[in-house]
């Protein structure tokens, strides 16, 4: 199917009738957040619609979770929004009765600003764990940023920097596309880099908000969410660690006055948008240096076609290797073998291939290696980026995960340090 | 109840009749072999009974595993053994048909060599996979093993040594108890760094070696191998992976002449020998500096309590904390709410000790941080041992593991060189 979209800037404030604002109000350290901003990261954004906008929202499956999800959650039920806030630096999380307390003053604190009931608003944290929200500062921030919101793309990309934690790369998206005659877009910003681990709603202190313009119905909306997850959040692992807070919250205010929907078209652009974005999360990796799409075809059900797949994806033996440049396939049989999937030794191939490309270049062909050689096959996986190919043989489902490699930078960056305040970060 | 058996020296050696030997055959180079042994790790290791012992054995339980594993389980299901050949340097695995007709051929050779039928001999091996063995030098080195076999302490350290691979110390112990009047001993080895995460079967190139002198039933042993390996190699955990040739081995020849079997005093004696030789193992792991008993209380199930035991010890961002000697609990909160473990946050504790010590300090109390200063906790959590304890508080099932932390060792070790024959290593 050929794209029917094409990629513009201005990622969440493309569609519109959207406007965002970030500011630096001091929220991880925890001081007075007086001063100047120069130099300080933003910490603090707000993403609003002019008028209400369906929603629609998927939130981490982890027991253990964040203040701010509990109220999203409840409020994403509702049939309309007006806005999002979300800080970077605190993430609200473990912080119990008053945890729940700040999160809802903060939507509280957002009604008051932009107009709405609070309820109409959505909440998202990310950054410490079990330290209380610094409220003075929040508060001021959210009045500050109310102040500055804008809909240009330079606003997009404050919002985009002031999510950001570990992330050392903004990840932004636009597409716009024609739907019954008139233009609709959709837009999209996240942050995330450790704790990657999909399923479902994703697993990672990930954080994705998209914004759209189309006409759409809330139900079809959650559902048109539901399935863009399926293929994009859910289907990337970094380090098989996934986090408190995890959300993705998508709001579309119908300004494109789009006639009718076409709901195939419409999942189509969100999938790519998804897509797009869930693949720079794992490229941006804490320490990444190799980026793997790794399809596991055959596999007798859908169940076990995943299992390999994450067996493989997560096996810390199978990642680090690919930091070296090696292709060490026996590594590979081994995370297939000890997976849950129902798989045969001898029917199994593994092969490599270049990113984009059709030719697979096998390593174990029925359980046993080919005759190609180490050399070879490493100057594939040498690559900043390949296609890892398994043939399980044993039936007609398929799975496909973004992954990465593991590395020594990994280990430095999440070792941990009692110094550094960024110590109990989520 | 006190223990009852001492240790003693000669670990495999030990038990009344068994005698050992090892040899450098150049197994994992495939040259000739010839030439001076000076100076080579041994690579091939004779273990064996002077009459037929009671044999049990238990086995990895991936489904890709390896070719002497598939002909030892055979044997190992037989009343009675002679002995076992074992080899590092190549694992046997992935060589097909040629794999399996080696394997046997191994029991052949040993055999011809030490009397009895080749059925009677089990085999193990451990190194690079997906490469044939190269069977010249693995018969001149069973023949050169067998002329060299001794009840001396000397032999069973050579027995240790030549089953290492990343292995970095000699893992063996012997314990001496009596039973109805007479002394009856257990000795054992064993080996493995990486790939080590049990569950049944150890999951890991995990080989181990048990030899009694006790007389005692092939079912009787086999239950109590079951029993000791449960709490002792299926407890420990390093990265997470299981490789396809693991096996635990015992073989009790009966020669301690004790007229009845104790079986619960035999089995606290294998318990504790098996236990030695797993924490042996993690504190032996690839890098590792940190050894970890990670204790979970209250669990709803048995299942739930294990869930959230492996879902903390195979986290790489709980595992990296600790070796940063960082006691990051919100990292192990995560990890306890993303196990399949149905647990309530707002009834967790976590807490630190000292091993042997009573005295828990906690870090987390009804899923909320403590006043307890991230510096107390972390001289904890910076000593090369700790106990880790989470009580669930949501019922009466515990579960034990022993773990370790994540380093930039185990990456650069782990992370392949092309230019390094080992790399393709199991």
């Amino acid at each position: 199917m050929k794209n029917t979209f094409r990629e513009i800037p201005g990622s969440i404030c493309a569609p519109l009738g959207f406007k965002a604002a970030a500011v630096f109000c001091d929220i991880k350290r925890l001081g007075t957040g007086k001063g100047s901003e120069k130099g300080r990261k933003r910490d603090l954004a707000l993403i609003v619609s002019d008028v209400p906008a369906a929603v629609a929202g998927m939130f981490t499956t982890n027991q253990v979770c964040a203040a701010p999800v509990k109220v999203s959650a409840k409020n994403a039920k509702r049939k309309f929004a007006r806005g999002i806030v979300v800080n970077s630096g605190n993430a609200n999380a473990c912080t119990g009765e008053q945890g729940l307390k700040d999160a809802t003053s903060m939507t509280e604190i957002a009604a008051r600003q932009l107009g709405g009931s609070p309820n109409e608003f959505l909440v998202c944290s990310t950054g410490r764990i079990g330290v209380p929200m610094p409220m003075t500062n929040v508060k001021r921030g959210i009045a500050d940023a109310a102040k500055k919101l804008s809909r240009s793309a330079a606003s997009a990309r404050d919002a985009a920097d002031a999510i950001m934690t570990s992330d050392t790369r903004r990840k932004e998206i636009a597409v716009e596309f024609t739907m019954g005659g008139v233009p609709v877009r959709i837009g999209g910003i996240c942050k995330g880099a450790g704790m990657i681990q999909p399923g479902m709603a994703p697993h990672a202190t990930m954080l994705g908000f998209i914004t759209a313009d189309a006409v759409i119905s809330s139900a079809l909306l959650r559902e048109s969410l539901a399935k863009a997850v399926e293929q994009s959040f859910n289907r990337i692992t970094v380090d098989g660690d996934m986090s408190t807070n995890d959300t993705v919250l998508i709001l579309a205010n119908g300004l494109a006055g789009n006639a009718a929907i076409d709901a195939q078209l419409f999942q189509r652009a969100l999938n790519f948008v998804t897509l797009e974005l869930a693949k720079m999360i794992v490229r941006d990796g804490e320490g990444v240096t190799r980026f793997v799409t790794l399809r596991v075809s055959g596999g007798r059900t859908p169940e076990d076609a995943e299992a390999v797949a994450r067996s493989v994806a997560n096996s810390t033996l199978v990642k680090t290797s690919w930091f070296g440049g090696d292709p060490n396939w026996g590594r590979i049989l081994c995370a297939i073998g000890y997976s849950k999937a129902k798989v045969t030794e001898g029917k199994i191939d593994v092969g490599y291939g270049q990113p984009g490309k059709r030719k697979i270049t096998f390593a174990v062909r029925h359980g046993r290696p080919t005759k190609v050689g180490l050399q070879t096959l490493g100057a594939i996986v040498g690559q900043p980026e390949f296609d890892l190919h398994i043939f399980l043989n044993a039936g007609r489902h398929d799975c496909v995960l973004y992954t990465s490699d593991l590395t020594e930078e990994y280990v430095e960056f999440n070792k941990g340090d009692l110094s550094d305040p960024k110590s109990l970060g989520g």
